[in-house]
């Protein structure tokens, strides 16, 4: 057993104290974790854009300071009262979504929204005591999203962590913890095309590429990437986009474009930018009679999706998911085996650059502490 | 073989001449069928909201003379050239949308909406040599939705009608050519609720009773019917309704009635009112996670359906169904087999009484022959 064990544990954590304003590298006190709580030590974190929407809070409800990061991998340091399925030692992925295993969405094969654990992007507390666990000379720093990985240590309600494969590299299945699952789960788990179909994927940052690359493993014939960026086709093609259009390069609608490309319409499209305009046209792009649009992308509070009701009753469908509706405890491992094993071309998936997963900005290093 | 094979028949039919006036009972002339036609003898016909909207022609494009009516049953006086699946003789119900059984819709298992044969109410003639079959002294009388029930005998694209068990009487089963298959199959081929589940039914009237049936047929545990008219409840009792909610006695939307009902939403919805106001709150009364939302109503062509696209990332589905996903020749036979053999309580089904179906004009007597 670690010496640290039931003692707060002091080390670095990129603190926000002020929406918009730089992190800034403090020392932070850990608390060790209490009721139903895990103490991680975090060896890896990529930047999503939720953080980064958190962090500049605009029209979001602004909780400083706060430590973000969700997307991450790390080793269990210690376990509080009542955790059973973790010990110190185990490979974790920290998932910002969780898994009670009790209340209906858990108990319900279709759904991973968990009544207990489902993100709540408001709270900076943990449940337990409505507290939180990190504080700077007695101060507390608010959580984000229930994992905080931009330290170096964090407290994670269990039902935040997926058990995997301790010879998984945490350094590359890291990603798995957010948009790579996200991406991949929304064609796989629910747009679910079969194979020789057509898919059109709505933008192309690390979600929409995991996208298309489900589509790949479900073998579609045609994959076509949309992105108003058309750099990003290059990038796109290694995860399996067959083609490619721009909405900027038409003057008409970007769903009407596609219908001319396919007979009428793809089998399945999945939407992964958060912009309103993207989600109408990935809807309204789909074949009439069996297609199927799915949308990722979390929108602005303020977006309202329009379309005539005639799109609908022709036989369209239209679905949305979170987190690729992986359940994060019983899912995500055989995620991380597919990638193990590569049976399975989700390993091109991991060849993420960099640039990718922190091309926002420069906020934080990917590998904080190594 | 009958004497008027080949010939052109003299019979009554009932004419709109206008608009919105009353149809006239005339003597008209019906041409033979030519390749692929099949000319039928309507036993009996009964009135669907599609033919009175069309012949109100407010917002549609009117198109008159015209021989409405659609929700028949009838048997094949003679057929036309290449017509081999059925004889004078055979017992058909005629559908508003055809299956050529040739079309990528028609081989795809997920589609019924036949490129070929699909409805459209804009054509007044026959796809064959884009004419009429129908005349009054020389004079064509368009045909609608391909079907033209409101005629003692009527020519039909062989591939909109369902040949029938002979047995199964006509009176009765007629209605299965619309309104009830679309309610039935919109909950048991696409609603699909699990047994024990919550099923909301927006409108009541022939479509919602039928669809109200389907989620009984389905074993669901509650049937929530929603209708602005509380006269509608003790018919839709007969039905499976367990609860009803009208959103005239509420001063909130009736989605939050329903969900504050039901421990946060039903597991599925389906609407059939045609209204779209009741298509909103019939998609954001489903449970997240796993709702599932279906909608049946024929809209106003400048209905826009509103919502905000968190509703759908909170994993709930939406879908349009149209004729209830059934495919007229392939299903409708087996529809018209669950109502003989009475296994299913599908029977009630079909205690529509008259009124249901003849009341919002008595334009055309349900049985115009006998
Ligand atoms: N539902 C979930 O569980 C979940 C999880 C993670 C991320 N997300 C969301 O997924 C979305 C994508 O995330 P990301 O990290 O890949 O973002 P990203 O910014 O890296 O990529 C978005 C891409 O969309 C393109 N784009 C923007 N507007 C467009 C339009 N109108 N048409 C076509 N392309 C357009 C951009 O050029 C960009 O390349 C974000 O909204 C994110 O919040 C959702
Ligand atoms: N998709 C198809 O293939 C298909 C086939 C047949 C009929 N339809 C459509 O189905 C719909 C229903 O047909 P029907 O014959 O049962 O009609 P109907 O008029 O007999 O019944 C509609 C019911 O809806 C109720 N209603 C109206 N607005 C409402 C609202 N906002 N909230 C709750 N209830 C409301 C009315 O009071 C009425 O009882 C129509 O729009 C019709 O065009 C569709
Ligand atoms: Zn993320
Ligand atoms: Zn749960
Ligand atoms: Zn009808
Ligand atoms: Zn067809």
């Amino acid at each position: 057993m670690s010496s640290t064990v039931g003692q707060v544990i002091r080390c670095r954590a990129a603190v926000a104290w002020e929406a918009g304003k730089p992190l800034v590298m403090e020392e932070v006190e850990v608390a060790p974790p209490q009721a139903n709580e895990v103490r991680v030590k975090i060896l890896f974190t990529s930047l999503c854009h939720t953080d980064v929407y958190f962090w500049e809070a605009k029209g979001q409800n602004p909780l400083f300071p706060r430590i973000y990061g969700h997307e991450a991998g790390g080793i269990v340091e210690s376990v509080g009262e009542g955790v059973t399925d973790l010990k110190p030692g185990d490979h974790v992925l920290p998932v910002f979504t969780g898994e009670c295993k009790e209340c209906a969405h858990c108990k319900s094969e279709e759904s991973n929204m968990c009544d207990l654990l489902r993100i709540n992007t408001d709270r900076g507390v943990m449940l337990n005591d409505g507290k939180s666990r990190f504080s700077i000379n007695g101060k507390p720093i608010y959580h984000f999203v229930g994992t905080s990985t931009f330290s170096e240590y964090t407290v994670i309600h269990v039902g935040c962590l997926a058990k995997i494969n301790p010879l998984a590299p945490l350094d590359k299945v890291c990603v798995l913890s957010c948009g790579i699952s996200t991406g991949l789960g929304a064609t796989l788990n629910v747009a679910k095309p079969a194979k020789g179909s057509t898919v059109a994927v709505f933008g192309l940052g690390a979600v929409g590429l995991a996208a298309a690359e489900g589509a790949r493993i479900a073998g579609a014939s045609r994959i076509i990437g949309v992105d108003l960026n058309s750099n990003r086709f290059e990038e796109a093609k290694k995860f399996g986009a067959t083609e490619f259009v721009n909405p900027k390069d038409y003057n008409k609608p970007i769903q009407e474009v596609i219908a001319e490309m396919t007979n009428g319409g793809v089998d399945r499209s999945v939407e992964c930018t958060g912009h309103i305009d993207a989600m109408i046209s990935a809807f309204e792009c789909v074949h009439d009679g069996w297609g199927v649009a799915v949308l990722v992308g979390v929108p602005h509070k303020d977006a309202v999706f329009k379309t005539h009701p005639m799109n609908l009753l022709n036989e369209r469908t239209l679905k949305g998911t979170f987190f690729g509706n992986y359940k994060p405890r019983s899912d995500l491992p055989s995620v991380v085996e597919k990638y193990m094993s590569k049976v399975q071309r989700v390993v091109s998936t991991f060849n993420f650059p960099l640039s990718i997963r922190s091309r926002v900005m420069a906020l934080v290093m990917t590998k904080i502490m190594h």
